[in-house]
């Protein structure tokens, strides 16, 4: 998918919903089977209540290899359903990133082989642990400023130059990156930051997380992150465990639906001008 | 296995080398199919080639990831075959690290269902995103100062302090890391820092990758990231793209035995006193 084609699925539905999919056998309905086949059934049960609200869908790849191989089985049949939805935009969170001969096989085997539209990256190893991931076609979604509080640990460690060392990070992004293929993450729970961060990255979509469990909050990840005036939305705002979790019997989808619905409504609600 | 176990292993061999496994079907030898099939047996003949000379195997996860979900079935069956060599410790090259939920479920998949003794974590998250690895009888082995040129991009930008950014993740890996179940990745091509590291980290293992293709060397890494005198060798050094592909053709394997012995030979003469 183009940023063009992502922008007008964007502007067309007044959604910038990405439904995360955290298939966990832990939470999900007792009537799923334990295994690779409950989650599928699970997560397409997911995408279809959600579908209509949402632009993007996220599955977590941690959620899946956590069943070992059969987890990839169930992944690729996730994978594959996504392509029946190719108005919405399919991210792997993944979060890898290794030496570049390295990272470049990652890229093929998610993005290629398991035809992801994007995969998430992680910044540590430096810029060409990252460039392999930008091929043909695809994106690649860089870790900025997470959510959790981590993010206080080594992100928000000042630097020479009394700037944040994630500061610098998006400095590099900036220099590295092209927004028609990269996105930077920025967790909502930071939405202060998040201002600062578009001065810095005018043109980069942010992937949001942090919504829901995490406390962030809709109406300042529109207001921080959008593009500059005039220009669109610019933010992706995941939802993972609020909507996978909204119910916890067989009406889990219903549930799952309702609470996508009240997101887009309350998206729809603050959508910037 | 425990970090005693390890030790004794080590000492018994004479030996710290760890072989990767980097399955790539552009360079395995034509007689094995281009499938997750010729990945098993290429990476079974390597192991069976090697394991006189090695005490760690290093399976990188990219290179099974690339042939997709049949990848992960390779790379269960590599992880089977591995567990026929219990002197052996097994190291899952994954660089993974989420929030703390997330990372729970990679150490979940990575370590209790497929098996192996460690896995590789990378650190921008912060510390929710490492400890979920630390699980009972497992061990995490974090990046800290990596063996490639992009090691300049963040890890060593200077803090406010003036010290580099990765001697302040080594100070938290210090705090917050037991060298019972953690070790850390320091490139053999940083030799000098590594000695360094040594002083701030005097009890765990490193995890050494970056010889061979990358330029490292066995006896600046003995002498540099040995524990303090008499108490062992403290390293694990890597070498992946040298011994896999060492042969080009069905003696491939014969090839990789003469250069893991070959490694090994060095390691003994600069084995440290």
């Amino acid at each position: 998918m183009t940023r063009q084609e992502l922008i007008k699925n964007i502007e067309f539905k007044k959604s910038v919903l990405c439904v995360g999919l955290d298939p966990d056998l832990s939470k999900m309905p007792e009537s799923f089977s334990s295994d690779s086949k409950g989650v599928v059934e699970f997560c397409k049960g997911i995408i279809d209540a959600t579908a209509e609200h949402a632009v993007a869908f996220k599955p977590n790849l941690a959620f899946f290899e956590s069943l070992g191989q059969q987890g990839w089985e169930a992944l690729a049949e996730v994978a594959d359903y996504l392509k029946k939805f190719p108005n919405h935009f399919s991210i792997a969170d993944a979060k890898r990133g290794d030496i570049g001969n390295t990272s470049k096989m990652y890229a093929e085997g998610i993005l290629n082989k398991m035809r992801f539209d994007s995969i998430t990256v992680a910044p540590y190893m430096g810029k060409d642990s990252l460039e392999p991931f930008a091929i043909q076609g695809k994106w690649a979604i860089a870790l900025g400023l997470t959510s959790n509080s981590g993010a206080h640990d080594f992100q928000m460690k000042r630097m020479q130059d009394d700037r944040y060392l994630y500061e610098h990070v998006m400095d590099s992004y900036r220099e590295w990156t092209s927004p028609e293929q990269w996105m930077i993450v920025v967790g909502a729970t930071r939405s202060e930051s998040m201002k600062k961060i578009r001065e810095q990255l005018p043109d980069h979509f942010f992937l949001v997380p942090g919504l829901g469990h995490q406390g962030g909050d809709i109406k300042n990840v529109l207001k921080s992150g959008s593009f500059r005036s005039g220009q669109g939305v610019g933010v992706l705002i995941n939802a993972s465990r609020s909507i996978c979790y909204a119910g916890i019997n067989e009406k889990y989808a219903q549930a799952a639906s309702k609470e996508a619905l009240r997101l887009h409504e309350e998206i729809k609600y603050y959508w910037p001008r």
